[in-house]
């Protein structure tokens, strides 16, 4: 006998929401989608999981929508505490992956954080279900590795989008950059960040960022190129005080 | 019969210096290692290409000393015009990734950019010996590339780095976010680094935002977080404005 099929009710008209919804009926769970906010359709009474899928502000709205339900209530967001939830039996479906309409994803490998005081066993058991790596996490930990993910996700690929815009002045295909794209990500899973930094900054090579700074084509790119390699020279300096053990 | 075997003096100590010397030596070259500017041992006088991986700042000194050499003088630098070379045989051969001692890396597919005003097949020939990815592009194009390039790895890099500051305060592994990682860098081989934006500041969700900010251990990291969270805000409008036909 395979897992248990669950009734779940699936609140969102977003990225996670799409996604999860398509690996929960793929894992055979029966999956009422209920569109964002402004719904007209009464949510069933009868799931076993409400699965809220809304932007953060939102999420205590739609919990309060719900307060009559039975069965377990959860959220998916990265920020909100779990205590937001009013709902005896409650919890946190994080998942921790940059998730497009545009870009179909293995699901199975997008790693999920789960947090329940009341049903963590049914929570890890659908969890499971959708993907092949599933942690359990608090909130205020949550929070952390959400901020974290900001920085390795959102702001990377703001970096992406700068040299986008720099190789577009020149007519160069943004595709000549990614295997440099690749080789960074792949760097990090042998050696810690610090240790696989390269470049101008880490060498403090002034003449070529002064040079690099004059190419740049608006102040809001000279500011972060100015912040982020100090920041560079302020790690390699942090490490070498530390002498390696920590930053 | 295979691609002639050449006679090369590569100076140089740094990561590119030891990469391309291997590279070279595993291609059937003859490779005569000369150190740094420190070395004592004279150059070879009859070598087909001399390789100049030294920092920017050194190359027009290193050049210098080769004046009486009558093959080809080459240098690697992704920022320094190929004039600063007073010889007449002259080139250059820039990898485009990121090189670290402390982990080995396919040559093979890292990409060389060349460039040569006298000897061109011939440099062609030698690049081409190392790597797959060779093309031919010149200095002012090549300044372009190795600054979207700072952007691409170094300044992302960054980004890890500060990402693994803020797991390590809460005990979270850094593996944690290697999926995510990966993923931010292969969705760019499919969308447009503005299509592939995820995030809070894309949503310009300002309470996730304020309380995100709010949990950053420094000033410096909290202007990170400021100025490119504006970015990426800037970046959508922009491309809004161009109805997603440029940026």
């Amino acid at each position: 006998m395979g897992p248990r099929a669950y009734r779940a009710v699936l609140i969102g008209r977003g990225n996670v929401a799409t996604r999860l919804g398509q690996a929960l009926r793929g894992a055979g769970h029966e999956v009422i989608a209920v569109g964002g906010r402004t719904r007209v359709a009464p949510v069933p009474q009868d799931a076993d999981i409400y699965i809220i899928a809304v932007s953060d502000r939102c999420i205590p709205q739609v919990a309060a929508e719900l307060a009559s339900v039975q069965g377990l209530v959860v959220h998916t967001a990265g920020s909100v505490p779990m205590d937001v939830l009013p709902q005896r039996r409650r919890g946190v479906l994080y998942p921790l992956q940059t998730l497009s309409r545009a870009r179909q994803i293995d699901f199975a490998r997008v790693p999920l954080f789960i947090e329940s005081d009341s049903d963590l066993p049914l929570l890890r058991e659908v969890a499971s279900s959708v993907s092949g790596s599933v942690r359990v996490l608090d909130s205020a930990r949550r929070r952390s590795i959400h901020l974290a993910a900001v920085f390795c996700s959102n702001f990377t690929n703001a970096m992406y989008s700068m040299a986008y815009r720099l190789l577009r002045r020149e007519g160069i295909p943004f595709e000549a950059l990614l295997p440099l794209i690749d080789e960074t990500a792949a760097k990090v899973h042998d050696l810690v960040p610090h240790e696989a930094q390269t470049g101008p900054a880490v060498r403090w090579d002034t003449e070529v960022m002064d040079a690099q700074r004059a190419l740049l084509p608006d102040e809001e790119m000279r500011q972060v190129y100015t912040l982020l390699s100090n920041y560079i020279h302020n790690d390699k300096l942090r490490f070498k005080e530390n002498q390696g053990t920590a930053l």
